[in-house]
């Protein structure tokens, strides 16, 4: 390496003046992000997240799925690129730093080379994820996981929210059903830098985590189909209420998690919907929406067993259907070893403090493993607090994370 | 009683016709009704109740709440009126008879009188009142509540729907904000019709139900607090998932629920919300409707008393907050014994069985019970199925009903 690229830093005031400016762009109502997929919020951040690229000289393509992919061509520029991404997507009250620091940490990382006059034997790509949370149209990551082959396109185009809009007349709304194909080229790797939504690197003043892996997640939709009847005169043994049944299961998923707390397991219930729901009726239908991670995959099979067992045993108690309808399942992956070392490298060259995690949430860069080697680089954020509008970072936690990329893509893309 | 006013029958098929005309207007998607109250459904069906009420010689007038009164003029029109009456709006998955049946017999009876010239002293007025169901804006019969003092006129206006719409907005929105104050006039008497929404009448072949009283009901909304995070690496422990906390409530209610089922006691959740309620994140908030009936208003208030032990709980074991956002109770009111008597009277007079009855359901003559002497005649629907589109009457269930209604309204009228 060059010694003008050994020294070469990100500039921290203008990496988090673009974290600023995004931090506005679709306010939640106590200080964080309320910026659901193909929102007006999201399109208005797509619009200035290409308008920052287009700037810095990259070439901007979307895909069907509405990925944006921002290249800044390298020497030998038919070579696979290195890529950079995550997701400028938010949860419902989230924050201004979950997937939003990296998508802009790669912008960061384009203008500091452009700055320096860097350029790179192969092509980089910093890439923004649509719907990674899956707050919007869930289950999450579905545009990565398209991009790796795990869900059909067409599948995620059709994919409904609450109010019944589709994924794809959304995507159109918004102006972001692009025409390149999702997925199917050839790509030499992928970082993904994420805060790190756990308590562990805050709390031990550590300002890099290598992710080393995931905790294995399996989730589902389970549909329940009750009857309704009349709150009033239907005696407890002809109901057939549907919300009873989801209630039963949400507890039973709780149990679960607990059973699994001393080996820090969780089940989650995050989602519960319930028709008519209205006063003076039982509900004939529910869905309910669950997830079991556990660091063991085998325990997260076994965790995912007792939900089954359970649902049969709620289905009884509330004389009603339950069936699974819909699954994924994701954080089996293990990242690749090259990029591994090359982000630990890095941190040592920069005299940046590290250590290995494990990564409890999902990331798109799960699924991308499965088509390119990945590593991913965590960075702190206060308490741990993550999907809450209280969600904290700041440059000082940040940039040393951000330089670490910075050269572990600029190493790659120069191998 | 003259002897004309004595062999005066209802015009059975020209009654079931203004049934079947009802019965066309919001349809449901399983054979049944969704005319929520004040919705566009709701407003067409009020409309041609009202040019059916003109067309038989009624002024009609409308209170602030859009419950609407079609007086027939009595000899002495300044005496108090004999009113009859019930409701025109449905669940949202509800039939063709529950309530509609009534307000359309009231019409009948003026009918009747109309064809036979048969004027009466007091002055009969047939009522059809806002909201009885709740089901878009809980909890239910607020109208006949507010005309008997219960609720508070502006407390009502202020009510919301699931999408934030207000009572007195959308009364606005359909021409129903009436200039009429609610309630504080004398009434001498009310005469409720209802399907009976329980199997006994049915399968007992019984055509009418004397209802000496109702089951005892209390219902309340119950608000829960908790905290977004995410799903993924919060820990069990540091967990406050206001939807869980909900869960564990409403399988408690429930149990409540199977602790009386010996004595005929009910416990209902028919509603549960959550927020954000969206995959990969905890709800901060969430909250449950629940009632409890029972025939013996003791042992009504001993599940109330087990559901706020259980609300204490369940908030402990979900570390969430939880409290009474609201409460309603009805169903303690005893009905007039004069009236009852001469329903009685008059079902013996026309040769019709009947027996006495309980009513489950909370019905708006429990609330005019308060400010006027009232009675309710039930008639059978079939195998009791009542707030489902699968709900059945037909006319030979219902003519001796209106018939009895028809003669216990005259005698009282002409006292």
């Amino acid at each position: 390496m060059a010694s003008r690229e050994q020294t070469v830093r990100i500039d921290g005031a203008r990496f988090w003046s673009t974290i600023e400016k995004s931090g506005q762009i679709g306010p939640g109502k106590a200080g964080g992000l309320r910026r659901l997929a193909l929102s007006d919020a999201d399109k208005e951040m797509r619009d200035l997240f290409i308008t920052w690229c287009t700037e810095a000289g990259c070439t901007v393509t979307v895909d069907r799925l509405g990925s944006i992919f921002a290249r800044r061509p390298g020497r030998e520029d038919h070579l696979p690129p290195v890529l950079i991404g995550s997701h400028l997507d938010t949860q419902v009250a989230g924050g201004k730093y979950d997937g939003i620091v990296d998508v802009l940490a790669g912008l960061e990382v384009v203008r500091t080379l452009n700055d320096r006059r860097i350029d790179t034997r192969r092509p980089l790509e910093v890439v923004c994820w649509t719907n990674e949370e899956g707050a919007r149209f869930p289950p999450p990551m579905v545009a990565s996981g398209a991009f790796a082959g795990v869900y059909d396109v067409d599948w995620v185009l059709g994919l409904r929210d609450d109010d019944g809009a589709t994924f794809g007349g959304e995507l159109e709304r918004i102006g972001y059903n692009g025409k390149e194909a999702v997925g199917g080229r050839a790509i030499d790797a992928y970082f993904e830098l994420h805060i790190e939504q756990g308590p562990l690197l805050d709390h031990e003043a550590i300002p890099v985590g290598v992710v080393v892996g995931g905790y294995a997640a399996r989730g589902m939709h389970v549909d329940i189909h009750g009857e309704t009847a009349h709150a009033g005169p239907t005696p407890m043994d002809k109901r057939k209420n549907a919300l009873i049944g989801a209630a039963m299961l949400a507890v039973a998923v709780n149990d679960i998690g607990w059973r699994y707390h001393a080996t820090e397991g969780k089940a989650t219930v995050p989602r519960l919907v319930a028709w008519p729901n209205k006063a003076g009726i039982l509900s004939e239908y529910a869905q309910l929406t669950c997830d079991v991670r556990h660091a063991d995959p085998v325990k997260a099979d076994a965790m995912l067993a007792e939900i089954h067992t359970a649902m049969a045993d709620c289905a009884r108690r509330a004389n009603v259907e339950m069936r699974v309808a819909a699954t994924w399942t994701f954080g089996n992956e293990r990242f690749d070893p090259g990029c591994i070392r090359l982000i630990k490298e890095s941190a040592d060259r920069l005299g940046v403090r590290w250590r290995e995690i494990l990564s409890q949430a999902g990331h798109d860069a799960y699924y991308v493993s499965k088509v390119a080697p990945t590593a991913m680089v965590f960075t702190p954020c206060r308490d741990g607090i993550s999907h809450n509008e209280a969600e904290h970072a700041e440059l000082g936690y940040t940039a040393p994370g951000v330089d670490v990329l910075l050269h572990a893509a600029l190493t790659r893309a120069n191998r």
